[in-house]
């Protein structure tokens, strides 16, 4: 009886993807008609699916002028990693190591459970640097992962500027610590601070 | 004329985001009746979604035991990085610098155009290194960005094995370029292979 209901339903998950094609043509028709921006629907669309299963963030980054970042100014950024997240990184960078996505595979490694990429737990002291005032360029960095981060865990990156170099230029310590305050990734990092015109509030 | 054709484009998009979210309780009602995983299909429709506008990608891993992984070993991962990647990207790091989205900002900066998260591209080698034979852990990388990347550049991300270090570690020279052979990224990471029954074949 369960695999007939099982049918059943990947038949009509089946009709569900053709209805969603069939609905992106139409945009994609509405869009040319009306010259507006195919693809950025289509990311809406993403961000609207990917909303009902994880945390969308988007944290405004405070209008400071360039010249309050000084030795000791510091940025954070917490974000929960779901699977979601782990699943849209797959799609990015290609890495579908079946330790982040199989279950009985993680469970016959030292981690037990699956595990988030450590390339993605670092990409959250991206937005940490990103929130640095001025427009932040990445120059280096150098990253020890110290424990693993499992999905559902809330990850908390932190940035602190700890010396000025000469080119505007900084040397920035990075952590990043889950729920538990445990460090589960920690380094440095050299930036570049452009002093740009006030940027759109977008 | 032209702002009437875009309300009325734009009604008729946020009628379509509200068909799509209809269907998604749909699809989440039915899911629940036949014991499907809802999220996965939601993850499969992002993936549609997707490859509609940029290169879905999913490498088989070479069927190798882990013992031929020796100094000298080598494994790389190309990829087009496109809009919609960087938009993911920014979903799940929460980093919307507007380096990366916004046109106009980026063409006051030195970059002129918007250019690619460094650490986006660095997650191309996070697939690098899964392509490894064996579970492969990351513990540690040092890299530095060598030359911007622009979307829609195509990166390809090289590792190679350089060093056995004790207790399955190996040290791996890492290096990105970009489609003029340009390297954009350089550096190393340590990693940890882990002997792991044959996976599954997902």
């Amino acid at each position: 009886m369960n695999s007939i209901a099982k049918i059943i339903g990947k038949i009509q998950k089946e009709m569900l993807i053709t209805t969603m094609e069939n609905l992106l043509t139409y945009l994609h028709g509405l869009e040319k008609l009306y010259g507006l921006d195919r693809n950025g629907s289509k990311l809406e669309l993403i961000k609207e699916i990917y909303s009902t299963m994880a945390e969308f963030k988007k944290v405004e980054k405070p209008d400071l002028p360039p010249d309050v970042v000084k030795v000791g100014y510091k940025t954070s950024y917490s974000k929960r990693i779901d699977y979601a997240d782990v699943y849209l990184f797959s799609i990015v960078s290609g890495d579908w190591n079946p330790i982040h996505h199989d279950e009985e595979f993680a469970s016959k490694t030292r981690f037990k459970k699956r595990v988030v990429h450590g390339m993605l737990t670092l990409s959250l002291i991206s937005n940490a640097l990103a929130l640095i005032p001025g427009a932040v360029v990445l120059v280096k960095q150098s990253v020890e992962y110290v424990k693993p981060v499992y999905i559902g865990d809330t990850v908390t990156a932190e940035a602190e500027i700890v010396e000025e170099l000469p080119k505007g230029r900084y040397r920035v310590k990075v952590e990043c610590k889950n729920q538990n305050e445990e460090t589960v990734a920690k380094g440095e990092c050299i930036i570049l601070i452009w002093k740009v015109e006030k940027r759109n509030n977008k």
